[in-house]
């Protein structure tokens, strides 16, 4: 799907955002591709934030969708709105065993106030990639908030 | 509810599955209280692992709170299963804002295979305590897999 | 949890406004018991609403639990409010077999804007209630929607 | 994403199990297109199942999706199993206002005995379709359950 973005600065604004997750950082999560309403991220594997079977856990697999999933929605939002996460459902398909990962996002409906976005995430090993994660997500924009700003 | 467990050492081999997940340690969550399908997480606030606004980030609500329902679960299994979460939902009901954060876990109905837990998060913050997420997630018992230990 | 209402006269609107829902009617479901937040419905057992092995679709347990939902959130709404399912997700704990259903469903945290609330199902058999579905659906409060009145 | 079906016959085991459901009887749906792992059902606009506002009710569309992920998920099951639904959640989009509706769903992940599927729900009005749901639904394969056949 294509989406005209409201705000035609969005990418600047996205990235600006994004690098204000700390845990982005922590967690070396960086942008790969931004498009209006579209977003890939990519992390290396980390030994330190592995559940006891020594795949990534699950939570950081979540991490990553839902930080996707909240800036392809964001992308898509006017430039005062801030963008906070209502709930998600992730199903874990897979071991996340892989030498990096891999996280897609997608809106699906973007709305004044709900936009709900779709994400998936892929173990990348020896070149291959494998589906380990679908993520659906619904966001919501927020104005003149002063505690919550983008 | 109370649940009599299958394993009468579910403690032990809870809290060493626990201490093998390294996303536990690197995060600084610890097991504060652990019953026979339930549980009680702590942790504290990090910086590091906060999102745009400086809250906690969802997904890291999420990871705690995965593993509560995980072990939660995990501790009315039999002692030669091993436990993986099949999906999760989590809704986020307030900002992630405090000083520390309390998760409990508790089985809403224990299966063979399939075992479904629900959990809450709080915020702690000048000794008062702020439900800020909840989550359903759906966990399986394996058996007999060589790559998927407990 | 006890909620004051915003609207004193909750009980009459949510009522004039679960009798304007034909599926209601049609499914037989009736409102057992209201209060602010909290609403008890009773479904008597169809065979014409039965999956393959005989027990009563997933769906139409879902339908009575995403209306009980949606009524105690909109029991907690101003009176000018209409009330939309944003989404919701449910776990089927065990076959829909009974001669009867209750659904009863709360508001977990009410907002101006999204109430999410928690929802359970019990088949009713011989006397004794069975838990067999549990769901936590996301509310949204719509103010001058011309097309869409509570 | 192409499927190879366990079991040749797969259409005929569907559409047997499908005729089954009284539900689906009762609501007028009916399967349009099947293939391995994935399928499309058709229903009409009921007046009788709709909600406050006269759109169908949300609980009604996730009754089709439901039913859709259930036997695009059987369809690649062996032909000793049975189905039955884990989990799902539906995010509604839009409102459900049509003359007709479609649901298709597919397999996204099949398992031994894991399932998971996606689906979407369209409105259809003057020839035109529009995007009012997605799902996402885990799906179990049971063996040798005496009370529950396909």
């Amino acid at each position: 799907m294509n989406f005209t973005p409201i705000d035609p600065n969005f990418e600047s604004r996205v990235r600006a955002s994004f690098d204000r997750q700390s845990a982005m950082k922590t967690l070396g999560i960086e942008i790969k591709e931004l498009k209006a309403g579209w977003i890939e991220l990519l992390m290396p594997y980390h030994e330190a934030y592995s559940q006891q079977h020594g795949f990534v856990h699950a939570g950081i697999i979540a991490t990553a969708l839902d930080s996707a999933c909240g800036y392809a929605a964001f992308s898509l939002m006017p430039n005062d709105a801030a963008v906070l996460t209502v709930e998600f459902k992730i199903n874990l398909l897979a071991p996340a065993a892989g030498d990096s990962f891999v996280f897609r996002a997608h809106v699906v409906k973007a709305g004044r106030t709900i936009t709900v976005c779709e994400g998936q995430a892929f173990a990348m090993k020896n070149q291959a990639s494998k589906l380990i994660a679908t993520m659906t997500g619904t966001m919501m924009a927020l104005f003149q908030r002063g505690d919550i700003k983008h």
